[in-house]
C-alpha cells in the first residue's frame, strides 16, 4: 500500500470561519519530557529540539529554570542551552522559551540569554496550595517580581494558567474565576496566556464558555492559547472548537509525550501529529513538515524505549 | 482522589446549534469483534452485548449473517441470536440490527426473526473490488434482491457506506461520487445510509463538504449516520463538526475495539466512551451510562487479555 502522504491524505477542504494560519507551541521537550521516569541525556535532549526545528517548528519550549529538586528531569537545563545555541542564529524566528518559576529561575535563564520566559500559574485554589504551596490570591505575589524585572529585560513573558476547566480536587472551575486569574495575569506584563486543561476533563461547550469569559474581561483571543490534554480523548474537538473562536496559537507535544501527575492516565498532552493532520487537512497553515515530524517523534519513542502514544504517529510510521 | 464523575466532571456546558439529543449506534460487538485475533465465546459476546444494553444502549449491532470462511469470527452467528433473544422483550426499544451480505445472509437474519438489517457498500472502485470483488457499478445489483426482500419482510435496513472520504489506493474521494453511491442505496430502500471513514483520514472539512454533498442529491442529515475511525486521531473532531451540520446518529464502538485490516494501525473505531464524554459534556441526551458503559468496556478488555485503546476507559478505569 502507498503512504497516505504520497496519496495526498489527509486531503485539504476548508471549513469556514477557521484562521489561515496556527503558530503551533511544542512543549514536548519541557512538558513531555518532565514528567519522564527515566533520566533522557542532555544530547538526546538537544538532538530532539534541533530536529523539532528541523521539522518547521518555531515556537519550541526547551526546558525549565526551575529547582532540580522539584523536577529532577529538567536539571540538565544549565547544560542544555548551550547545545541549542546555534539554532537561534540558524533560524532569526526562532523562539526557545524556557519555563521561570522564580527570581532565582529568571536569574539563571537571563545568565543564558533567553529572550522568551513562561510562568506558571493555577486557576483554582486547591492546586495553587498543592503545587505553588500558594494561596490562589497570593500567587501572583510570587510573580510580581518575576515580570516586573522580565519587562526592564525586554523578555517576552507567557503565563500558563493551569486548571482552567476542571479540577482534580473542586470539580468544575467557575469561568469567571479562570478569566479574572487570566486577565490579571495578562494587566501583570504577560504578552500570552496559555489556558490549560491539566487534567483532561473539557468539552467544547466549557471552552467557549471559558473563552467568551476572557473576552468579557478584555484578554481577546489574541491573546490566548490553548493547552488540552487528551485523557479523555477530548483534546483535538475542543482544539477545533477554539479555532473557531479565533485562537490562533495552540500547544502540543510531539508524539504526545507527557501527562499531568495529577490525572489519572498515562495519556497527556495533544499530539503535536494530530493536531498537525487536522490543520493540515482543512489548509490551515504551520509551517511544520507532518512527515519530518512524524519521524522524529518515532526516534524520540526508540530513544525512550515505548511506542509514542500519538494515533497520527503510530499510523504514519506504521510498517 | 475523588472520581470524575464524583467530582460532577464532565461539566455539562451547552454550545449553540447543536442537537439535544444524540443516538449512539453501537459496533461493538459486530465491527469491533470480526477483527479479534483471538476467539470469543459465544457466551462472552452474549454478555457483551447485555451489558451494553444494560448501560442504556439502544442500538447495538449483533453481528453479521456473512460466510464463515470470510470472518470466521463472526461464524456464530446462529448461536449467538438465541442467546440475546429476551432482550427484544425487556427493552421494547431496543436494535439488535445483522449485517447482511447477500440474500443467504437474509435468509439467516429472518430465520432468527431479526427486523433490522444492514448491507455493506463501498463509495469506491477499488474498495468494491476488492472487499465485493464487484465493480462500483454492480455492487447494487447485489444489493438489488436483498432491498426488495428486505422491504417485502418489513425489516428496516441500514447501508454501510465505505471509503467515503479517503481510500487507501485511491487518495481522497470525490464528494460527488460518495453521494451518488450514497443516493442510489437510499433510493434502492435504506431507511439510514452510514458514512464510513474507513481509513480514518477525514479532517472537518471534508466531513463537511461529503454532507452537503449528500444533501444537494436530497439525502439530509435525518436518513445519514456518521462512521470516524480514530486512526490519526480525528473522530471525535470530525463527529462534532456532523454534530453542528445535523446529524444526530453517530456510530461508535465500546471500548474503541475493532480496526480496519486496510489501515495501517492497529487504532480504529471511535470509542463509545470517548463520545460520550464529549456528548455528556455538552449536555446531549443519549440515554448511556458512561459510568456503565467504561465498566463494561474494562470487563471486555480483560475477557480480550490487552487494555482497550479508548482513552476515557483507560481513564476512567485508572487505580
Amino acid at each position: 500500500m502507498s503512504s497516505v502522504t504520497e496519496l495526498g491524505l489527509p486531503d485539504r477542504t476548508l471549513l469556514p470561519g477557521l484562521p489561515a494560519r496556527v503558530r503551533i507551541h511544542e512543549v514536548g521537550p519541557r512538558d513531555g519530557l518532565q514528567n519522564e521516569q527515566s533520566t533522557v541525556p542532555v544530547e538526546v535532549k538537544a538532538e530532539f529540539i534541533r530536529r523539532l526545528v528541523g521539522s518547521g517548528l518555531r515556537t519550541v519550549e526547551a526546558t525549565s529554570f526551575v529547582h532540580p529538586r522539584w523536577v529532577p528531569q529538567l536539571a540538565d537545563a544549565e547544560q542544555l542551552m548551550p547545545l541549542i545555541a546555534d539554532l537561534a542564529e540558524e533560524h532569526p524566528d526562532l523562539r526557545t522559551p524556557v519555563l521561570v518559576p522564580n527570581e532565582r529561575g529568571l536569574d539563571r535563564a537571563l545568565e543564558h540569554g533567553c529572550r522568551d520566559i513562561a510562568v506558571f500559574a493555577s486557576a483554582t485554589e486547591t492546586f495553587a496550595q498543592r503545587n505553588l504551596n500558594r494561596s490562589l490570591e497570593s500567587q501572583m505575589a510570587m510573580f510580581t517580581p518575576v515580570l516586573s524585572r522580565a519587562k526592564a529585560e525586554g523578555l517576552r513573558v507567557r503565563g500558563y494558567l493551569s486548571m482552567c476547566f476542571g479540577d482534580p480536587w473542586e470539580g468544575p472551575v467557575p469561568e469567571a474565576q479562570v478569566a479574572a486569574v487570566g486577565a490579571d495575569l495578562l494587566a501583570m506584563g504577560c504578552a500570552e496566556l496559555s489556558l490549560g486543561d491539566t487534567i483532561g476533563t473539557a468539552t467544547p461547550g466549557r471552552v467557549a464558555a471559558v473563552l467568551r469569559a476572557l473576552g468579557e474581561r478584555g484578554a481577546p483571543p489574541e491573546l490566548l492559547a490553548v493547552h488540552f490534554h487528551d485523557t479523555y480523548g477530548q483534546a483535538l474537538a475542543n482544539t477545533l472548537t477554539a479555532l473557531r473562536l479565533g485562537i490562533t496559537t495552540v500547544d502540543s507535544s510531539a508524539g504526545g509525550l507527557g501527562g499531568c501527575p495529577y490525572a489519572k492516565s498515562a495519556t497527556g498532552n495533544l499530539a503535536t501529529e494530530d493536531l498537525l493532520w487536522m490543520l493540515d487537512g482543512l489548509g490551515i497553515e504551520t509551517g511544520v513538515d507532518l512527515g519530518a515530524l512524524a519521524a522524529t517523534s518515532a526516534w524520540m519513542a526508540a530513544e525512550l524505549g515505548r511506542p509514542s502514544p500519538s494515533r497520527a504517529v503510530r499510523a504514519l510510521t506504521a510498517g
